[in-house]
């Protein structure tokens, strides 16, 4: 019975719209224009390099070769769910059908691809196929967003610059010509960044958004040590990984701050390496198995008047994260994170999530992708999961001696709660 | 068949007595007497709290106040496991229908639940309902045990004190008045601790207990050391982490060594971090998923003749300590405790000790519960979780390859070790 | 239908050769003499230890006291998958059925199997029921490998002496004797290591192998500070752990540097502490649920050229693992490790590998064993959980909306590229 249930959830599912949290889809080439936009995805030039190394595959050398080095490995990685988002998409949208990667004719596979997103609707139907309400962006603080069609896309806010980079001169000047302030002084800092939130949310931003590294400690920091930070870095100074921590602390405060000035939550994606692979091909990035949300304890409290949805990388911070989630009433699971993206770490989470944090609290997903066509692909293999969850949910209902019956109309709803009614919530405004 | 093999060991379960081995349930006030000891257990305070959070929401506004506030935000929290604990509870013991919580009717409910707590007989039939056989205590070190029934209750007395708050006034003055001696030297202290172990031993007690920090190291401390750091607390002084780290190395082996004077087990909760969450009603700790258990080698090596029940608090700690109890003859996993005491992860740990742990070492479960009425929910989430993975064994026995197939005799005999026979011979001495 | 899949799938994988890629096995006596040999593997010393504790259970009482003391208390480990493995080898191989080892007549059983192991073709039986076509060794830098049958076996290098014992006189002479070169420099260290690898070589090794300490940090080292710590060793002074972490950081680099040179893999096992059961019986060592990949960067991106398959004894690196095989294109997962050789473990990182690291790279299984016997109930314990998973996946990939029917033919083909063609592409060159 098990399977039927599960069917029948997803087909309910599948006539929700999707509320796409977080992606990196730009407004004006939201949709891929080659398939080098769609191979060229990091996830398969990272699998294929992975899979066989070829000293001589590097980005940039044109989307021909690039299309070229995916598709001639794609049959090493088969296996994965990565795999079959592509597969999807082909079939979806691009009328590829499964065995014709495999054909290994590349050349031809680029030109009817681009043949089909040149057609009119390209964009219109991947849209509507995958029933996609709203995607939101990951916005620099420069970006231009005067622009975008805001029925669809919803800017954020990224500001791992500002906490993580404000000793790189070049990300220091791009917070200049964002706010337009010259930044000397942490007086600035805070007027600058100050006005960037305010440009953000006059374009109505949903949220800001950060990606952290393995246990960041946050704490109370004075103006005047971070402005001790700053003139060392002005003066070219090379800081140490204190330093950088210190300056951390201080930044995710103001960005705290500023969340709570303008009502906007702080999304926070938390634990990632960067830059841990030498030879990655589009990939460098990995986690830590150890990654503790312990550090967090000062920004959470302190700024208990902000919402804060986490993403965690590392499997091991799964359980730390629902607790959290369970006791303090700002905090908000959200989604699951690139390499916790799949089948066994999301149906762990999402029946932790499920057994012990307040349902309202529960953000169900995003795609994380850079091209709309991977939206459909990602929430379906979330929403399988998640069908899979709930479908076991009304079986145990029918047997649990604590339980009453779980009827499909109420696993639906929990189904619409996290895809649908938590979100808006949480990002929309109710 | 999974499933009625699972009903089939449900209900053989359903008739085994409850050794609840670690609760905080007061002798003297076992049952709830308003509803507001029973709404106002922390995680329902913490749960709502979180759903929804409101800050005129304290505890200690009254029993009125506690069960509109909790009662009036159920609706919020009606994924969780907890959740059905309560509706158990009011189905079971209070004549209260599902539908009847979320009616809003607060006032009713209370004064309802008053009237079946205060009729002849109530605490009986919580009693036979469960079939509660024996109730373990958290007591302090100067609680009174002269006047428990001791057929049902058996005393277990917490170190938490001795080990990580003797910089306190008030823990210092209660160790002296329990044990009748002033502490102002580590040889005081010694003879402190052992006269009140000689106290609680007089009364039967199973075991001491504490629940310890995150990465306690344990090592071997002289006596003069220690005394140094109690003249500084006596004096007054403001002890610094290492400091009272090395105190409570040095208490944990007093304690101990007082567990092999008296012959009984040292049970260890692992690591909790307390007031982690600023604004927590009711509930403010959490825990760290950075925990190791190899701190604890010294206490482990050199009481080799102690026997340690051990719960941990991190999910990450549960191979840990399975393999540690697989390897150590005086290592017993216990319970599934807090954080860890949900489905998901109930059902993995116990297919861990089940795989690679002795079976005579296994303790099944605890409540940790405040009021008798709770242990009833707990025990049967529990073993719903049992019965699914004796029910599994069963049917994979009939298949694996290197098993004979597994009768229903047998998983039940199983199911009947883990609750019965292993607590009654750890902690009853037979 | 699951079950009937799973029975299929695995009476194929039954037909498949076994390469079991680690053991320590010796050539010279690869099948037990005596029931000693078998009931003395450190899983049963340490399980009958720990579930009755004997303080007169020694190692080198003999093989009757060995027999005696395991078998005496093999009731209480009957639950255990350990358990189940020495009954197949009871059934498989020496005649004895599962109720006579629990009769107690240990001396009857002693003499059976004894008379069995000393029969004409009893090793030949016990490969050609197991399938078995390659062992791969533990061998010493000193090991004479000259006499080995290299139809069967297969040399491998185990390295822990060259990086974490070469403060100790006896590895250093081992070294010597090995290489037939003193060791009084850095440059010694490093042509003698060369010479141990070259001989290797000839003899057709298929890898050096180490098993690591947690959190081991890896870096370049120049040869002059390594001279620096290698003569105070040989001074005789006794070195702090940073020291010591600085030569195992040198010594790592030698090693992988010679690796590169002779063109075999880098087996790493990473993350064991070593006697920290102070009264184990044939079994002192456990690891910590503390463990990061994150300091083999340096090793694994300056020697991006050699192969570096990878286990991890924590479940907590269990995904960092299968995230950084994933990514490098160095590193490959390789079985399941001791504390994590067990269903549940093997089942959750087996579902990650499939789902995420690219086809071609996952190496199944090996046994760890000590002797032949073990090898049989071992892999059929993996290929139990091996056979679930792809007869899951198949079933899953009927109803998932990204996937297509995974065939029979399909599935088995996976389990082919684990258990023989991965191996044999990664160690056999092809």
């Amino acid at each position: 019975m098990l399977p039927e249930l599960r069917q029948r959830l997803l087909r309910e599912m599948d006539s929700l719209p999707i509320y796409d949290i977080h992606t990196h889809i730009s407004a004006g080439s939201a949709f891929a224009k080659t398939l080098a936009d769609l191979v060229g995805y990091h996830y398969y030039t990272e699998l294929t390099n992975s899979a066989e190394y070829r000293p001589d595959f590097h980005l940039g050398a044109g989307p021909e070769d690039l299309v070229r080095q995916v598709v001639e490995r794609l049959p090493l990685v088969t296996n994965t769910v990565q795999y079959d988002w592509l597969m999807v998409i082909g079939e979806e949208f691009l009328g590829i059908r499964r065995h014709e990667w495999s054909a290994g004719d590349w050349g031809q596979l680029l030109e009817r691809a681009q043949r089909t997103m040149a057609e009119p609707g390209y964009g219109e139907s991947v849209l509507s196929k995958a029933r996609i309400r709203r995607i939101y962006m990951t916005n620099q603080p420069d970006d231009n967003l005067a622009c975008i069609d805001r029925g669809l896309f919803v800017p954020c806010l990224r500001v791992d610059g500002f906490v993580f980079e404000m000793d790189k001169q070049a990300e220091r000047q791009r917070l200049e010509r964002a706010s337009g302030r010259a930044v000397a002084s942490s007086a600035d800092y805070e007027a600058a960044v100050a006005a960037v939130f305010d440009r953000f949310a006059a374009y109505g931003m949903a949220y800001a958004a950060i990606s952290t590294i393995p246990n960041l400690r946050t704490r109370s920091v004075a103006s005047e040590e971070a402005e001790g930070i700053l003139r060392r870095a002005l003066a070219g100074e090379r800081l140490d990984d204190v330093t950088r921590g210190d300056w951390a602390a201080y930044a995710m405060n103001v960005v705290a701050a500023n969340c709570r000035r303008v009502r906007k939550p702080f999304h926070l994606m938390v634990g990632v390496r960067r830059g841990a692979y030498a030879r990655g091909v589009g990939g460098q990035d990995l986690f830590d198995s150890l990654n503790s949300l312990a550090g967090y304890d000062h920004l959470f409290n302190e700024y208990w008047d902000v919402r804060f949805p986490v993403s965690v990388l590392s499997d091991t911070t799964g359980l730390e994260l629902a607790a959290s989630c369970w006791m303090r009433h700002n905090l908000y699971p959200s989604g699951h994170w690139w390499y916790g993206n799949s089948p066994t770490d999301i149906a762990r989470e999402l029946r932790r999530r499920l057994d012990i944090v307040p349902l309202g609290k529960i953000i169900a997903y995003y795609s994380d992708a850079y091209h709309a066509e991977y939206i459909l692909p990602k929430f379906r293999m979330y929403r399988y999961e998640l069908a899979s969850a709930l479908a076991e949910r009304m079986e145990r209902s029918e047997e649990h001696p604590n339980m009453v019956p779980l009827s499909f109309a109420e696993a639906l709803d929990i189904a619409e709660a996290l895809l649908v009614r938590n979100p808006c919530s949480l990002f929309e405004g109710g």
